[in-house]
């Protein structure tokens, strides 16, 4: 298994100083290449450990498969390296039988466009005819408290990160703000897969009832993963784009920005952050 | 031409305090369709403006590319969306006659791999044959104090990131230490293929003797650029990643992180950092 952190000698420059050496830690990026039935689907940057999930959680984002049943098992190619070490670099998923394989390196990402006039409703609309997923009729309802304290709970659990600064995290918690599984990556969309990917191995999609919380900003990318998951509440520490704004309204998913412990934007469906008393609050003034 | 920003009503939610409903300020993000010579080459979510460095840069950053005489012209395809209005959304760019056109729908990130065996060093390797330029023999050196203080200026240089907190940023600085071009994106490799397109379409590469500032980490993604563009130096504000510091080793380019204006860490190549009185410094201790 490929390592999730590296020493490196560095040197440290302070101003008015003179600079020193030390060693300092690295999150690790390696490359993982995804076949399904031994055809090369995608190539991804990302930091080793959880590949299996990894896989699973890129293949329901990009509509493949939509439930744990439909992905019967994962293997590490037997690819070596000039060392003749296994990379452990290459995964291959073979899919259930009922589930027909994507073609060779299509993805929807490279598909979503029309013949001319690509735009951004064009994208909303591939979300909405690839998800199996109905996330506006979600009954969730979530605390305030708890959603603002959700940002510090994700840093906590983040062990990679406090020894490199360098990894982004993605968390799923319930409706009371237990936390079900949290995951670090270079890349914040391999984050989130490797989140959905366990839901996937454990056979939890779709994810009703769920609160996604990652620690950077929220991409379209990054709401349509949580739409093909079936998660109705999206919250980001920091801003989210127009075209993920667009997507959460479209798909009725609760989106949250700017989380920062003593407050919050709601960009969509507020219906679901309720004040501690459990009276619906955020329709209010 | 595509807004930059759009404004939503959202609701802003402090703890302990009633809801509150404003309008707020988005960072757009729509998708560019690339072409060349009609065909469609990649999709990339970005924000609208300077698409035609984004487009050059990007060329560069693929390897199809390597000089502004290459690049022949640019145009928007006449696409509307359902309203009859063009998008904007679609790029086509003409390569110069003795340009080989790349093969549809085919760029170096998706045929980096080998037939199994996948890793980091064949990442690299990808690099060191697809490069035109060789950053390890720049003769750039650089001032602390100027490097130190160049995240602040890029910084405030980011007029719509004071708007929606949403956007990366890349500013490419001379080694005086002055700014040349910023540009800014939802995603930071956008940014930095615009900064690189702007250089391309000034007919300015290789960019030797040049500091490439970026506002958040450093992935192999960004060392990439910085070494088909034949930048020798690359800074970022927060951390690089294992295979951005093995990249940057292997290339000669100087990899700092951390950049945060009174300390900063530099991962390779420490001889271009000099004092301010212009004795090398950072291979003391």
């Amino acid at each position: 298994m490929g390592r999730i952190t590296a020493r490196r000698r560095v040197t440290r420059i302070r101003r008015d100083a003179a600079p020193t050496q030390r060693a300092d830690t690295l999150a690790v990026e390696e490359p993982l290449e995804i076949r399904v039935g031994g055809q090369q689907l995608s190539v991804t940057m990302r930091t080793p450990g959880s590949d299996f999930e990894l896989v699973a959680g890129y293949l329901v984002s990009e509509g493949v498969i939509t439930a744990g049943g439909d992905y019967s098992t994962a293997r590490y190619c037997a690819g070596t390296d000039s060392t003749g070490a296994n990379t452990y670099n290459v995964v291959d998923v073979s899919l259930a039988a009922h589930v027909p394989p994507p073609a060779p390196g299509v993805t929807r990402r490279n598909t979503m466009t029309s013949a001319c006039g690509v735009c951004g409703k064009d994208s909303i609309e591939s979300v909405h005819i690839a998800s199996a997923h109905d996330p506006a009729t979600d009954t969730l309802t979530v605390d305030v408290d708890t959603l603002l304290g959700l940002p510090d709970r994700l840093r906590a659990e983040q062990e990679v990160f406090d020894k490199t600064g360098g990894l982004h995290a993605a968390a799923l918690f319930d409706a009371d703000g237990e936390l079900l599984v949290v995951r670090e990556d270079v890349g914040r969309h391999n984050a989130v897969d490797k989140v959905i990917g366990w839901a996937v191995l454990a056979d939890r999609l779709p994810l009703t009832g769920t609160v996604l919380q990652v620690s950077g900003r929220a991409s379209f990318e990054l709401v349509q993963k949580a739409a093909m998951a079936g998660i109705p509440l999206l919250s980001a520490v920091s801003a989210p784009s127009s075209l993920a704004a667009d997507l959460a309204d479209d798909l009725g998913i609760t989106l949250i920005g700017f989380s920062r412990g003593e407050s919050m934007v709601v960009y969509t469906r507020p219906d679901r952050v309720v004040a501690a008393d459990s009276e619906p609050s955020a329709t209010g003034s």
